[in-house]
């Protein structure tokens, strides 16, 4: 078993899915061009092949641990990560001015899809480290920006995130952690922070943690709240680190999986820390490097859904089984029906969520390239749909992936367990997908549909176009178009919230399968005649398409059946 | 978080859902009355909350081990499933001639559901000796039922299944084991054997192994395989053991779950057996045994889906966090319409898969009771059913379980990361979900559908005489009934069974939606007025009933879809 990138299916979906050549004719990205991409490209394969994809059974097996208050991680790891950190991997997409590639986004979620199917424990250093650098590049003052942006962009030191708290989860506004002003522009942290990824760890000189904490006047609720940034090393004007700051290690979690990625609870007790954008903006700023981190994970779940598919397809490719009905044959399990079915709709799936999460990526960098709105509210849309059905691709394809194999998918040695472990949390994190529905038929739809609609009609528009080449392909596609159009505006006129809410998960479901079939009739289209994509095309359509049927009839139930039942008549079932 | 049998649950269902008076009315079960029906069940709920239950976590955190060529199992097994068999539950549908309580297949379906919950992998031990108990009361001679039952039965020994071999899995015609006559009736038995759960282990005093092996005339192909008893410990004719059989344990599997069932690879090397059936009967018998274990195996699903919800349910009960929009409100998340939806349609899954899982039961008990065809050919046709629904249920429910709990649901300690690896398992083993499909499509529409048929008729019946009093369940449910008539006469025309195979999970699990909701709509009818009966069904055909919509489409796809994707072009893309 050996993970692939892959390359071509990056440069097919820059070429004719989700609008690329629109980033690269950009001046600010005009170094991006297409040699350029597919050498950048190649060289990620190159190292996420070679170097760290051998890493990722080392890492469930020996899991980063604690010793001394010092976190030691899974063997390989540190090599794995200088590696990354050589290449200029953390900072692609950041500013050329301390230190960046400067490459566009769309390149970057290409880039991190690819690290996490080859090894999700050790790509999150690095991811961490992303958001922190974008949060730092928007809201720190300039010193801090010179000082920190240099270290964290060659990787010299890395970032974490600090949210949550015992009783603060997706209620970040319950956080109790508290920062006192020093009088010289510092400030004391103080507080317990859990879940913090890559907390602590031995590889990398320093350690920067941003914290979300309440200054003493800091109001309740998210309002109060600020960031800080509060290194584990102090260090002086010229970044070179200094004293140990009062912050630690209080333990780490013993997790489902992602074994390799140390899971941290941090305790600061009155550690220095510089504050970062407003005071009372913390929420603001922490909002900046959550949604890339969203649409990040969004691609985790998709690079573990692409590394156990081509696992399954190896291993229905060369398992002798029984006889198969269909008349092609060689004679191993890929034959069968079903075994054929599942890796057809694992392959429609991850080129479906593929596309979401690219064209996402694409609208991140066209709203930087050309400040326009629509292009922040495009992004801004279809974060939530990249996050939650990326990691449910994830999640459904690992299944999967483990089902095909039989017996075998149980067995730890072979692998597919490990995906299906390790996938588990990208629905929880960074916002559960739960959150994430709430957040597209709420805050996304705040524009009274705008942005939902003009995705819609782009849609509409090239399925009426492609429609009579490819009538199979383009009908139901029109059709569930249609029926989309009419659960959003079903939504935009619940004026009670918690109506929206009780379908959100399934309006978000039938949304991401709707985009997914405009990939796939793109990818048909830049097809001459019948081949693969559009026989790949079909297959999504008629098995996978159709979901949006019973998802919207869900999407529009409200939230009347759900409260009607009482939680004693609930529990006394 | 502690289990809790749901007593009150069986007994409703018991009593208005799936027709156990009609198995009470008959002479054969007529001990079973109400009084000793709810008696038996406290008693096995009792042992399961306060013996079983507590095991759960020392199994998975101190997996059984083989020292020696001698698997010790976890802490407690032993003391639990001693009080298992002292308490006579291995053998409480067996034939009371040989010791055996003689009860109904749905109490004990109740019975082994509640263990699932309470410790899936010591259950699996009595759930293996049952299988075999079966077998041997139909297939054994009366010496070999004389010697074995009686020990089975009160659970002194245990019993095992052998089918699998490294290249002979869902293919078991592949098999290569041999078994030499030795001249006096008895067979030397060789190969090797691999996933036998409960192989080795230290809690009874004997072992006894059901081989599948090939006599030396044995025909290529399944024809040609034979059924063998192999003792672990050669009994004399009293039934005390003698001497070791040369067998031994090469090694366990380090798995996903199930970390307290022993799963061996076993090998054979001359060991004395005796036939069991007649010479190429072996995989008759083999079916005999199978069809229960794979009823039961959907029962574990359901006892890890109801552990998982109710552990769940607790969290959300529990745990503060945000305000939610709800005008009823705990002030905990179980108000939030996102986690109240989870939570709902986890019990009302939960149900369904339940109730058909007893009505494959009930089924089985009235063909013992009746010998009528048509009560066989309810329990052939219903055990995929319960099989692959029955197990995806407790997959999709202990994933949910997992996003109830957000953060802390990957946190091993918590419990809900244990349910979902555990039960990954059951979609497996007892003939993949896959093979399941194929049965109900092939083999269990051979008569033309008239079992299916016969069960979508008595539907459509109910469902009629209940729409005028309760339209909005029965409506949806009506249409469900009539387009599952469809797809299945859809099924029967393809004369090509691999275009039956392309949609047999969908229609599969069509099947068991509509199965679901009748379940539903029984148990909303059994109620005066809109009760949490009722309003659990609105919950169910609102949200889970549709679910029949997208999957009766991708059923009658067929299977040309697949193919025109070769596996080059699939493995290109």
């Amino acid at each position: 078993m050996s993970y692939r990138a892959p390359l071509a299916e990056y440069q097919f979906l820059f070429d004719h899915v989700v609008g690329f050549d629109a980033v690269t004719a950009h001046p600010r990205f005009e170094d991006a061009g297409a040699d350029m991409t597919a050498a950048i490209l190649g060289e990620a394969a190159h190292l996420c092949e070679e170097k760290i994809a051998p890493l990722n059974r080392a890492g469930d097996l020996t899991p980063a641990s604690l010793e001394n208050g010092v976190v030691r991680t899974s063997p390989g790891f540190a090599e794995g990560y200088k590696a990354i950190a050589e290449g200029g991997w953390v900072g692609m997409s950041a500013s050329p001015e301390h230190g960046g590639m400067g490459l566009p986004m769309t390149m970057t979620t290409a880039v991190n899809e690819m690290m996490s199917g080859a090894c999700l424990s050790l790509q999150l250093a690095p991811l961490m480290s992303q958001g922190q650098i974008e949060a730092l590049e928007h809201h720190a003052s300039d010193a801090i920006k010179e000082l920190y942006l240099p270290k964290l962009i060659s990787g010299e030191w890395t970032g974490t995130m600090n949210l949550t708290e015992p009783q603060a989860g997706s209620d970040v506004g319950a956080l109790t952690s508290k920062a006192e002003p020093n009088g010289d522009g510092t400030y004391s942290v103080s507080g317990q922070k859990i879940y913090i990824t890559w907390g602590d760890h031995d590889v990398a000189d320093n350690i920067c943690h941003l914290v979300l904490a309440r200054l003493p006047d800091g109001a309740a609720g998210t309002k109060g709240i600020s960031l800080f940034l509060v290194p584990k090393f102090i260090p002086n004007e010229q970044g070179k680190i200094g004293v140990g700051n009062t912050l630690k290690v209080v333990s780490l979690e013993h997790k489902l999986g992602l074994h390799g990625s140390p899971t941290a609870v941090m305790q600061y007790e009155g550690a220095k820390g510089w504050l970062v954008g407003e005071a009372g903006g913390g929420m603001r700023a922490m909002f900046t490097m959550m949604n890339n981190a969203r649409l990040g994970v969004g691609g985790q779940g998709i690079g573990i859904a692409e590394a156990a598919m081509q696992q399954a397809m190896t291993y229905a490719s060369e398992r002798k089984q029984g006889r198969s009905l269909s008349e092609v044959g060689r004679g191993t399990i890929i034959d069968h029906a079903d075994v054929r079915r599942m890796l057809s709709v694992m392959k429609a799936d991850v080129f479906a969520a593929r596309s979401i999460a690219l064209m996402c990526a694409v609208a991140i960098d066209l709203q930087k390239a050309t400040a326009e709105d629509a292009w922040g509210a495009r992004a801004a849309f279809l974060t939530p749909i990249a996050k939650a059905f990326g990691t449910e691709t994830g999640m459904r394809v690992a299944e999967m992936g483990v089902q095909v194999h039989g017996g075998m998918g149980f067995i730890e040695e072979t692998g597919a367990a490990q995906f299906y472990r390790d996938v588990r949390v990208t629905a929880i994190y960074e916002g559960t997908n739960g959150i994430q529905g709430m957040d597209l038929v709420a805050r996304k739809l705040m524009d009274g549909g705008e942005a939902a609609f003009a995705l819609l009609d782009e849609i509409a528009e090239f399925t009426e176009s492609a429609r009579e080449a490819c009538p199979t392909l383009g009908s139901p596609l029109w059709e569930a178009v249609e029926a989309l159009r009419e659960a959003t505006e079903w939504m935009l006129e619940q004026s009670e919230l918690n109506a929206r809410f009780a379908g959100a998960h399934a309006y978000l479901t039938a949304f991401a399968r709707v985009i997914g079939g405009y990939a796939h009739l793109k990818a048909a289209s830049a097809e001459k005649g019948i081949g693969p994509r559009t026989k790949l095309a079909n297959i999504y359509m008629s098995r996978l398409l159709p979901e949006h049927i019973s998802l919207l009839a869900e999407a529009q139930v409200g939230d009347k059946d759900l409260y009607a039942l009482s939680v004693d008549e609930l529990a006394g079932l």
